[in-house]
């Protein structure tokens, strides 16, 4: 993602995206119909609303019937590019620049262009860049699609109880770390604080007990509360002055990250060098130098999280993904290693 | 202190003072002599070299001899100024701003305005800021002032042990910090990084099976490297980028960092407020919003440390000083309580 504007000194992020939506049928209006190898869902690995659309894809085991162009980390002023691709140019799409697809659907877009987004491929249009709205439809409307063993991202049952943590989780977690990086005064930065780590101090709280945060398996709730925890130490604390207390200093948090980063999906596709260096060079109005930290210090990410004490399932009734493919493989990356019995050993 | 320029992208400290001292008989060339009430010694609470005097000041119980000019934590472009006192004064040399006391010396003076500085009353000028002779020559010049029962910061035994750790505490932790801080280029950082880690490394494994950096008690050793401490995690984890851990992540340092804090004459002249807002908000150039972290959250200074373990008697065959004067007392600062044991009670 990228786009937020200023209120009175409180950075507001534009929420006005293409609401379009892909579905099972294509049927209503502003539809468009579930197609294997039709779109191509476009991302970059530094940025945590586009991560959950790249978790949420494998852990459904999207990966054949949904392409990924992967944008570098350092957009330019006005787009993500496709700069990892040789010659510049996403080998799909065929475009340079993200924003490209958004002209060729709106001429003159005048909104932010942001990851994730999908491409139908045949008309190079961009379908939608509705964050929120695209990984749950990946879990409900791509069904047929789906890998065999597929876990229920979004379970009928829990929704009510999913939608409202998310929403909380959203508004103060998610989005707060952005209010405190980006606030322009120190009154709106203090604001911004105080509702961040009241509501971490919430979610420590609540995770105390349990292993997961909705329900007794993973679901679309800890996919969005992790992306931004597993940029909280390597970039919030510092960068965005979120710092009452590292992740690794709050212990429940710490060991409920950790666990759900030696689970397959999550930590083999967290690029904390794209992470670093989207926030570190992008934001030359918070830091000027450019320089990007040297640390943190990552190994504890591997470290025993003791998490399994608490029961829960990580798949529920299904089973976990394999190995990224080759093309999609964060150099990186720390990838858990699945044993034949199916547990995953960090 | 305040000064430093760039060569080639790496920060360099600009190390030229004025060089006079304050001798017990004042004779050589360039030499003062002490004599009690003459002087002034003009600090800012917000830095670190002239925390130093600050505690050197008090654990020698100097207070009655040599009086002190307290800086706002905001200096503005060439001074520091008086601007905590009535009416922007110092109430003793009258001047608005310690400049003024440098061109009272040396009109046109060229180079930084640095605290600690300290200054002659009768004729207003400044005599030396060169802060690392400055308090050496409190220990040693100033003998038959200080209180009874004053520790020997710097015994002559442990002289050459002290100045080759002094030494490289100084180049590569006390102004360490400041080389990463405001390297100009990513090469100039990450080697800067290295070496303020590497070193900080060897102090970990030294102070492991040692309660204080030479000898078994508190010296100046202990005041240089603690000052830096005491900023790492407010100021230098972030600000900076020194960040590869926090101190409270590196357990060794950090109970030593406590002990310290804990021992009458560290935490008590340590000014949280003063540090962060200083650093946030003067160095624009690297914080352009000036906005000044909320956190971290600094409950755990008074921790138990259990270094008392490693033997050592902080202040030898001398005692404690007693608590600060109501004047100079740190108004969010922790005083520790000294029992009538004669022993320090966090």
């Amino acid at each position: 993602m990228a786009g937020g504007t200023y209120v009175e000194d409180d950075f507001q992020r534009d929420t006005t995206y293409i609401e379009d939506r892909i579905t099972s049928d294509g049927a209503g209006e502003h539809e468009w119909p579930v197609e294997a190898g039709r779109y191509r869902l476009v991302v970059a690995r530094a940025c945590p609303w586009a991560n959950r659309a790249i978790i949420v894809r494998r852990l459904l085991g999207l990966e054949d019937v949904l392409s990924m162009g992967i944008c570098g980390p350092t957009h330019d002023a006005d787009s993500w590019t496709f700069d990892l691709d040789p010659g510049g140019l996403d080998p799909v799409l065929g475009i340079p620049r993200l924003k490209d697809a958004f002209e060729q659907r709106f001429p003159g877009y005048p909104r932010g262009i942001t990851v994730p987004a999908v491409v139908d491929v045949p008309s190079g249009k961009v379908v939608t860049n509705d964050f929120a709205q695209l990984t749950l439809d990946l879990s409900t409307q791509w069904r047929e699609h789906q890998r065999e063993g597929a876990p229920d991202l979004y379970p009928e049952a829990l929704r009510p109880e999913m939608d409202a943590v998310m929403k909380r989780v959203y508004t103060e977690v998610n989005n707060g770390v952005y209010r405190c990086g980006f606030a322009g005064t120190q009154r709106s930065y203090e604001e911004a604080y105080d509702r961040l780590f009241t509501a971490l101090d919430w979610l420590e709280e609540r995770l105390a007990t349990q292993r997961y945060l909705v329900g007794d398996t993973v679901t679309e709730a800890d996919v969005r509360l992790f992306t931004t925890l597993a940029r909280f130490d390597a970039v919030y604390h510092g960068h965005f002055k979120c710092n009452r207390r590292k992740l690794s200093e709050m212990p429940v948090l710490w060991a409920y990250a950790r666990d759900l980063f030696t689970t397959p999906g999550f930590g083999d596709t967290t690029d904390f060098v794209h992470v670093k260096s989207h926030y570190y060079e992008v934001h030359r109005d918070i830091n000027p130098t450019g320089v990007v930290p040297a640390g943190p210090d990552l190994s504890g990410w591997t470290e025993p999280h003791g998490r399994e004490a608490l029961g829960g399932r990580p798949f529920g009734d299904g089973t976990p993904p394999g190995p990224p493919s080759e093309g999609e493989r964060v150099p990186t990356a720390h990838n858990p290693h699945v044993g034949p019995d199916g547990l995953v050993h960090a």
